[in-house]
């Protein structure tokens, strides 16, 4: 969530990056193309209950390849920065999702690196399109949520989501910060998912909301109108400087042609 | 929710359409109408549990009627656009909440189809009046929901929500996103209204938050005040230049008397 | 909740209503009163568990007297109304509330009515302290709204709300929308109040978004950069334009110089 | 949360107080120190399980030292102010934390000392930098929160909040108001905390939408354009008003040129 409040940012920015944003850029639709590849294969591996061990351990395998690409990709963006600590505590949440699925009992976090790549590629997209942003962000963050909670909750003892179905709908409950509490996560990773959901949920209503009263303050806005008085009285006086102006010329001429009368006599 | 940010439309929107726009007048009326007829036979339906399956059977049938209608009017509407392909686009909502109905499991979208009728007619009416405008929809909507929520729950074995008291209740405890959790829906039908509902409840709180927000920034913001601190000097600075200009037309009559004695000399 | 956006009422205002205004001036402490009055009354009844039902009875009597004397006020202000209609459309949720408790399950809206007297009191003293006037709004609410709902619930056979304890914190998880569900309501009355207290979270949640919405605005604003620049100019503007008229002065005086030393020779 | 509508309060700050803030500004630093160090004990005394008794008293005691530190500070603070009155009244709600935890069922009130203090420290440091700021507030209220959560609620006959990662997710839920409902507080001193969690949960989603709403406002509104529609106005009225000036110039010149001319003859 960028604001524009950051104002120190920007005068910064002059330092030379241009070798890092070379990649950035080239880099940009290969990384999209893993990140839909990672969402299709998980999809996969937690909707399709048949799947042999074997066949799991295979999907399993693509997805830590994709995650070592990303984990490649910062490694190069990294040696390309110019100032290498900042790089790094800029994005220290990039470098937290990458490094802590190699714990066990994180692996879900891989989602989110893939999640985050999605976001910064489509944010630089759809600048004013807000309402088809938020509408996209938020279907595919819950899809994901959803997916990963069955993964890590249907094979916990006493879990309440095991179904697709269960899942989206506590997603859904989640999301909108209702909170049934008919579902809910039980083990470890799967409240870990659902704090990041809730997190999600508060942005969303600041979105929902923020965007709802920016159109308020524009169109019932006193302001709107004081400011147009205020206009209206900079174009009056605008248009009565150029007829000062006119008559100043005038008098000049008047001036000039006193002075030739001086002279002619 | 139509935003001010997409300004692209306005621009677009000069394409000939006036033949649409003829239709859309004409059966305006006539389409609230069926909208409320359908709605009425919809609460009588579910509310009076005496009903003989005849009966039952009966009032569904002209429910469906209604909802032809409604496919009728779309047809039409489609016929008459010069740029079908973006009447479809942009009116892809209807098109859904249309032909969805027709899989049993998704029987209660009928509703939407009326209620997005009668929610355009109602919002052209209703400019400016936004707390009235809030007020009825989410009375409409809850009204709606509850019936439809208590005519696909109370059949299913471990059903929680039996009663219109309980469904407008559970209505309430959702679209405020309070969620206690005593009452929630526990089959598929009803949960896709649930998720609706909670959705309306953040479209909800975003309008009170950004109506109440809109108020605060129009009454109390500094913007104001330095707003009308502008206008002040500007009008000063009007009064001043009209002065200036009697100076110079002063001056103007001054030399025009000094020719005068020149030529007179 | 009064917006800006009602601007049609100002200009209707203006019928003479004198005879109103000054009623309402006169009874407007002696109702206070009555309601302060009625609210200790009622907090006594429902906290002293040890009250004869003799004392119950006779403090009843009172707290009717008290509606009784709101309802007489209520007829006063009808009948020196010159619009009379206008008065009942406009005061529609004071009559409701007035009428209402007659019904034996409704007898707890009483409270509505002294509470809407005392808002309506306080918010004229209030402009501008909005902190303080929100937060002894939902204090004030929020004590009446549990002493409701204990009453209404202890005597019920499956109540969960039976201490004043359990009927404080059930408010609390309303009101922040919270709604955890290990308390809830489960008498209608009990659920006519959870349904005020679910609105009125709501609107507080719309208040203090909205002041910090505003606040943000105007500190953060670009707005607030590109309006005092353009002050800036008019200031400059300003001072300039005195320097023009100086210099229109001294070419007047020159001139008026020209024209002695011409007539002098 | 200081508003700006509060515009009475500067006008008033003019009082000689330069003793009171040269305290202020010294303590600063220790007062941050202490606040670190009890926060540092009380997770130490709440999340080892294996301290002996006497351990447990002995940070106890440590704690309270703390405790008596803040007291003589207020103390000191209160001595040196010169409008005593005015300082007790401002400072209200520090002495309520102050003298609260006296009671053996308000200790967990210590925590907002403490937590206060640093959230005024912290509030100097980071003007602007709101994002940061929220959250780290919410950072370190909710682990102070789920912590004291702990310490009250383990010991109780019937509880749910038994570990620290119980008491991190149903801080989370509680937070962000979500409230499934399958973690709550069953004491008192647990409901106390829950519900400042409320109302903290609440300013969050205050403070998260009033950001974005600003920041929509901001970049969106039409209002900007106008503004800038203006400020060009006056940027143009700017310009013209040097060259009417240059122009005045020039025509004084012309009349000292034509008044030599008539000397000169």
């Amino acid at each position: 969530m960028d604001t524009t409040h950051e104002t120190a940012a920007p005068a910064e920015a002059e330092v030379d990056e241009s070798r890092l944003r070379w990649w950035e850029r080239r880099t940009e639709w290969p990384m999209v193309a893993l990140s839909v590849l990672f969402l299709g294969l998980y999809a996969w591996m937690v909707l399709d209950t048949g799947l042999s061990p074997r066949a799991h351990a295979r999907i399993d395998g693509v997805m830590w390849a994709v995650w070592a690409a990303f984990a490649v990709d910062y490694a190069v963006r990294l040696a390309l920065a110019r100032r290498r600590l900042r790089f790094v505590l800029r994005n220290i949440f990039d470098l937290l999702v990458l490094v802590l699925p190699l714990l066990r009992q994180l692996r879900v976090l891989r989602l989110v690196v893939v999640l985050l790549t999605l976001n910064r590629r489509v944010q630089a997209r759809v600048r004013g399109q807000v309402v088809l942003y938020v509408t996209g962000a938020v279907v595919l963050l819950g899809t994901s949520a959803a997916l990963a909670v069955l993964e890590v909750e249907r094979t916990a003892p006493d879990a309440e989501i095991t179904t697709f179905g269960d899942a989206l709908w506590w997603t859904m409950t989640t999301v909108t910060t209702v909170g049934y509490g008919d579902y809910y996560p039980v083990t470890g990773q799967g409240k870990l998912i659902a704090a990041g959901l809730m997190v999600a949920g508060i942005a969303l209503l600041g979105v929902v909301t923020g965007s709802i009263a920016s159109w308020f303050v524009d169109r019932f806005g006193g302001l709107e109108q004081s400011m147009s008085a205020s206009a209206d009285a900079t174009r009056r006086l605008d248009a009565e400087s150029d007829q000062l102006r006119a008559e100043i010329v005038a008098l000049r001429e008047e001036i000039t042609a006193l002075r030739k009368e001086i002279t002619s006599r």
